[in-house]
């Protein structure tokens, strides 16, 4: 890399952790930096085969292990951290999926509680072939098989949150945590605001691919080799994670039920538009009204997440944080360029 | 038109109805037939400029007017009434928008009930461009003007109730109703379990397009002219509105809390993928978990709205209901070429 | 009776409706009029032992027979018909309680749409001792029996829905219907909104008890010989069903999530008050906050009830509506007394 | 005291923490140790006029201290710690009450986000007088004063929750924490799992009293002298916090939307019933649906709380916890003779 800054960190599986909040960095970058980092999946890589049933080979709470917090030097409470996706990339030919007892959006579940036993658990593993850009989904109790898209992503991403709080990876809120949208893919900024010193971002929870919902309450799980490039835009820090890609303005909101959780996103979307096209707020609500999406992201996590999207050719010439999306995703160009690597799903 | 049946029917103000169920049938068609029907806005046209304020020109509970009821020959409670929409094309050249008090996904309701005032009442006034295939949005409150592109649908299609329940046009639920999906648009069919003889057709809530949730209540709304083509699938009722175009199998569920209406799209999703590709409901769960999309319909009705998409590329040769889709989509062709009719919006 | 005018109304089976809205009126009474009637209970009798499955004996739509509906003269929309209830005495020494395969609070339902088979459909025969005040229930699968005081009440009262809307009436909403909460029993006073001319008054599933909530989704089910008086307080319309006896002024909401159901009668409970004591709506939510109480109804039918209670003490020398509920308790007990009627339960 | 052990702490300002999990013991006390302790309200004592907006006096995270941890010597992830509750007593003559911008149950919240300004933020300042047994309210907006009785409680008690969590004291969930129910009054045992060695108890926002619900947001607050009774149930930890007083065994659930709080409870209150009576689920179940109380506790929290309760009349001779309470109870009796103090409110 010519003038990149780029810190590699692979972490060791003791290294790993499992909650965000409270922990000390294992890397500290000056923002523009270019990080190479490699996550485990959210079984941490112990289902490997359809017989390893994660109610058994899981132990609570070692559970959806994410690589970090890393500290982003100058990062200060009131900032917004902007996180780039330049690549996110299997590094295993194989993934798996499974249902888990009492987790999901069609059982019975701790909260939703009810008299029913749980659904059987049952594990599905994945071929996975990079160079085609397919998974392959293999039927249990029967003999299809169907090629899907490639479409690699991170359900996991957050910093520390604020008022000291430790919350486990599994859940996501307002300071990010385990979102599980297939939107926060490679090509993305993800904005997430800054509660302590540094932001402490970590990473996890690779899915080559997830639908809408992650209705059985996992994806297509699987182990990543992801590059980043981080910034820092001080002062503008704002409640809920935002994302942007080339096409769309993204808002976030994880709470229940799920109406909720559709109403903070739409909520930070109209104010975010407001803001950026100087309009009245009744006048934006207006604007999102007739063009915004609301994609699922989850509807089984501890908090469910919707995500709203503006088409950014609604926003004419105004561009989110003078532009950083831009700068970061030429940032990322340049590097995929110079590593040569081919951009892989929708990335 | 060659051998196709096309039967016109333009209601006159006092035939609207503003509910399903309980009315007298309007039209009697055979299935195969394709209608040529007009309906009004939601408004029922009363709301024509900027000053004309929904609170009080429109008098409950004559709102979201419908038209029809129409008799389907030979359909039976237990059948399925296949709808297909050929076309959807606004009548005027404008069309409008609003807030109403204590109605929308961002203010306190008379079911979300808060000590706060109502929000402004404020109207958009679009205007409508079929030839340029757009619509364009004024600012009220502001100098902004946006063109969006024109995608026609109806935010209400059913049929009577079960169980002889009579229930204003603004509540989707299993009937169909006021589902307000933007994907009920021209090249789409519809599925309704046929609950009492004739099945008892209505349509209405014409947008020129919507926003996913229908966040502030309303769409660009507009009187419409449009063409449908019916048919009946006997013994194949399912519980739930279904639709189909030619990327998507497509399941809805209405209901309160918005995860129930997820909950029930994804379960008729799964169930149905389980017959189609006699897979095991796991299996299929596992297919729809990682391919599946779930967009919001609606977060603003007396029940909200969810959509849950399948891409027909899982299917492989699998066709629903004896590819009923393909051949009522094959007669829209036939009838837009006959009729020298371009497709607008995505239709 | 010296000059009370009482009516009496014991309805053929095929007298029995299963909706509120749209039927005709089976009797029609001038207010101030004691009627005597008969209930069936909400299996319409066809469960009398515990091998009668409710799935199997019972066809829907003809669940939950309602005796009525009662055509209250005078009462306009826009008026409050306020019902006393005087007696509800169950008709049997034997009622019965079941699970229902899909129904009730701690299983999936039709629209908690899980991949579970439903639960078990048991049935429970209870004893009905109204002279020893208490019903005696009996373990299925074991051989305990416990004596729970016997305390009747109606599960469903309610008039013709606004809008020309017909609704089933296991249906709980602003009509009244299948409200299924424990207050509503004999010393009490209903207030219903009135939203066609008479009223339409229908009242049926009666309980010999029920605890707070009907988890699994029916109480002690009976058929009652209940008495009542009504009035007609003209234009004192309010949205939703109030309820008062000798210690509480009652506010109900029914509706989907709980936490709406809890906000709409909160919300009542905070704007009557606040009419009531001539107090600012903040100093009245403030009062609510902290002498309310806020018992679940039922937390199982097509909408959830929640009730909130003021107790009367609150209140000072205001009265509602002129003393209507004491006026009409003095009716009652001196119906009974003339009767020669012991109150059962907590009447 | 004879032979009670009996430890006493007074936490000094700095001493207060405000969340639960993550801190240093400020207590070691073996099980069966009468502890007296102070707690301060939950605006930290920062509100002690009508002037003084909690807004502005209060600064995040500072909100809602509790006394504690305590770490209760034996006390093993697994076990189930039991705290008797012998007296809460009001340390000052004035409490205080309020609204706070976007929090409460009827106005927009930061997660229920709407597009409305905040309702009007007020402090109501209340007489406590606990001789006469009542507190007095004022009216802001208005002349009426009423009393109402004294009934102390606290809002918020817990443990260190599982998983490395630190959580703030203002949610309440399997942790205990801020449940704010009514119920957590002197006379009565809350059951609690312990997650963490020690367990680490602590305990804060008294309450003079507080109706079910706490729809405004907050109770009558106040600064409490309060004391308990320790002691741990070996291997007995069950998911969610029970209570047990007299006349009741009580569960909880806390969660959103508000059913899954009222499912948790009453699913729990089910399992303990059938583990008590040695019924069947079902059994259990039913016996649960027709005796059961389902009051709200809070639905203003991040989470919601509701109780399910069950009448101990329905358990014969059955005792939870081989009869922890009664004993705690008697050894709250003894503390309250020996130390010459008369019960306030219902304890």
């Amino acid at each position: 890399m010519t003038d990149l800054e780029v810190v590699r960190f692979d972490p060791r599986p003791e290294q790993m952790r499992y909650a965000f909040g409270g922990g000390r960095p294992v890397l500290r970058v000056r923002p523009g930096t270019v990080i190479e980092l490699t996550t485990e999946d959210c079984f941490g890589g112990k289902v490997r085969e359809v017989t390893d049933l994660p109610s058994r080979v899981c132990v609570f709470p070692e559970l959806n292990p994410v690589t970090g917090p890393i500290h982003v030097e100058g990062a200060q409470p009131g900032d917004l951290l902007a996180v780039h996706f330049i690549d996110i990339r299997p590094r295993r030919d194989w993934a798996v999926s499974s249902t888990f007892p009492h987790f999901g959006a069609l059982t019975a579940t701790h909260t939703t509680a009810m008299l029913h036993p749980p659904l059987d658990e049952v594990v599905w593993r994945y071929d996975v072939d990079v160079e085609a850009g397919v998974v392959r989904y293999h039927a249990r109790r029967g003999d299809l098989s169907v090629e899907m898209p490639l479409d690699p992503m991170h359900g996991t991403v957050g910093v520390a949150p604020a008022g000291g709080e430790v919350v486990m990876s599994i859940t996501p809120s307002a300071h990010g945590g385990n979102m599980d949208t297939p939107e926060l893919r490679a090509g993305t900024t993800l904005y997430l605001p800054v509660n302590v010193a540094g932001g402490q971002l970590a990473i996890g929870d690779g899915h080559c691919r997830q639908g809408e919902g992650e209705v059985c309450g996992t994806a297509v799980e699987a182990a990543m080799d992801t590059v980043i490039v981080v910034d820092v835009i001080p002062g503008a820090a704002s409640g809920w994670p935002r994302l942007q890609n080339d096409e769309y303005l993204m808002t976030t909101g994880s709470a229940r039920p799920l109406e909720d959780a559709f109403r903070i996103s739409q909520h930070d979307l109209v104010v975010w538009t407001a803001e950026l096209l100087g309009l009245d707020p009744l006048d934006a609500l207006q604007l999102v009204s007739q063009t915004g999406l609301a994609p699922a992201a989850n509807v089984v996590d501890t908090n469910y997440t919707m995500v709203a999207k503006l088409p950014v050719t609604m926003l004419g010439a105004a561009q989110p944080y003078d532009g950083v999306h831009a700068r970061l995703r030429a940032t990322g160009r340049r590097y995929l360029d110079e590593a040569g690597l081919r951009p892989i799903g929708r990335g």
